[in-house]
């Protein structure tokens, strides 16, 4: 089993079967960055179209047994999640209504703050809100994961306390590897995996150490101390893959309607677009080469097919339904 | 199994009630007249807190199976539908969208022309428009099924012939019985039950002959005739029950925002309110007396029992799920 914990591709039939290549059985796919819930809908609309248009080389997943049915058939499910809460706008009501449309991943907060938690890019760091505690609930009760990916240190570990189901960073990389803003410290990775939640390590070259150098040595030596804080069974992978996006793109999901300004996030003046990926990872072909690499570093067999895969099934099977 | 193939009331913990007092196990329930889609899905988001306050009275229905389960537990299921195409607003996406959230009927036109058929007050009715053709196929596709309850007969009689699966007029009485403007002629009547369609009678007052007055055995006695028609398989209730509700309410249906004026519809200056209910039908408790009005004019237990539910189950059944 092949799972990619997060990606936000321009989506054609070539990804699609550059996915069935690379022998990915599920996709977690942002659905909506700054968008509305009515922006979001059409998103899922045209998620429909290609559904309809490519039944041979993806299928929408809703629990754990879909991506299990699509494997079988050979082709790709695909998990809808949101990167910011901005779809369910300021009405708690959505959680319910977006989880019936397909979303299994939705993050609290987006760099900036939110009405519900904050992100990381801000300067103080609150914690939840009074609706982010609400919402937190009604995540729970539902079946749609907290993603604390681009939220703030302390917003974070609120998260992980409050909710009454693991959480998921479903992209992100150890802080102590590489310092970026969008890296998690130590605290934070332990106190997710005390709590059964998941990390997914990002193949988006600001969060490697080294950036677009890195190398797949050094990438899969990194999962291999992380494993130590950790533990195995609570890793995953979360390329962050944008694949073939014009750079209008990143600009959407750094500044979207917030300001009128240019934010560059993690890029700068003198690099604004996306960076080039990592020789090691350019798409979903790759994937067999990451399973490479893990087993280089020393990952048995089961441990390789767990990181690549196994764990997000099993977090996917216990977090996908409703509250028992 | 007792279905009810519509109401609009004024929804409480005292109707749900009356719903399992009256042995109903199933009702097409309007969550939608003119509102759009943002609006529609609050009104889903209120029926969620329904589900979620009363488990013990009402479940959420999608399937047949789903009205099965719900009767082995002793809980009413409750359908999804519009009265108007308004909630895929100009979006022929939605139509799938909604269906997900659960939308099993949508009435193509509510006695205004709409874009995509005629409604059955309009001067002239040109017959199914370009989109309506579109969106038809589109509700095949998914499993919404076509009510044509409120549209006019041109109209009626060509998504009867362009629809590939058979097609509801959920609330309505012949027109040779009661020549209302909302009641259906012959014609209509034979094209919907060569095709598989199927009649929900209606207990709405401007429906029935004599009105208010209208007796139980009147009622009966038409049901019979028309089964000479249509035959019996062909044949369900539908109140159209809208207990409880204020005059604004009917106010808002047949005037929405479509005019600055006010719009009588079915009633009048004198009378602009909800009608009376015939003494026979003032509820949901009395469903058993219409069973025993159906004996009463010589339908068997069989008939009867077909005519009360079995029928809408079993159309239910085979227009519910996406097209084979």
């Amino acid at each position: 089993m092949v799972i990619d914990g997060l990606q936000y591709a321009n989506w054609s039939e070539k990804i699609f079967r550059q996915m069935r290549e690379g022998g990915v059985d599920a996709v977690h796919v942002t659905i909506a960055y700054h968008e509305m819930f009515r922006e979001t809908v059409a998103n899922i609309e045209a998620w429909n179209r290609h559904f309809e248009r490519f039944p041979d080389l993806i299928r929408h997943a809703r629990t754990a047994d879909d991506i299990r049915a699509a494997k079988a058939d050979g082709v790709t499910a695909i998990v809808f999640g949101a990167q910011t809460p901005a779809p369910i706008e300021d009405d708690i009501g959505l959680v319910e209504i977006l989880h019936t449309l397909g979303l299994r991943f939705m993050q609290l907060s987006y760099n900036n703050q939110s009405l519900l938690a904050t992100g990381c890019y801000e300067a103080e760091d609150p914690g939840l809100t009074r609706m982010g505690r609400e919402v937190v609930a009604e995540m729970n009760r539902v079946g749609l994961v907290v993603d604390m990916s681009h939220s703030a240190e302390r917003s974070t570990l609120e998260a992980i306390e409050v909710s009454a189901r693991p959480i998921a960073i479903t992209h992100a990389n150890p802080a102590s590897w590489h310092p970026a803003r969008r890296n998690k410290s130590d605290t934070v990775l332990r106190a997710l995996a005390e709590s059964g939640g998941m990390l997914g390590f990002s193949l988006y070259p600001h969060h490697l150490k080294g950036g677009s150098d890195c190398t797949l040595q050094g990438f899969c030596e990194m999962v291999a101390r992380t494993a130590e804080i950790m533990g195995v069974e609570r890793l995953g992978i979360g390329t962050d893959l944008c694949q073939d996006q014009p750079d209008s793109v990143v600009e959407w999901m750094r500044v979207g309607r917030w300001t009128k300004r240019v934010d560059y996030g993690e890029g700068s003046a003198d690099a604004p677009g996306f960076p080039p990926m990592p020789d090691f990872f350019a798409d979903n072909r790759d994937f067999p080469r990451l399973r490479e690499g893990l087993r280089a570093v020393g990952f048995d067999a089961q441990e390789a097919a767990a990181i690549m895969g196994g764990n997000w099934l099993r977090f996917f099977e216990e977090s996908f339904g409703a509250r028992a």
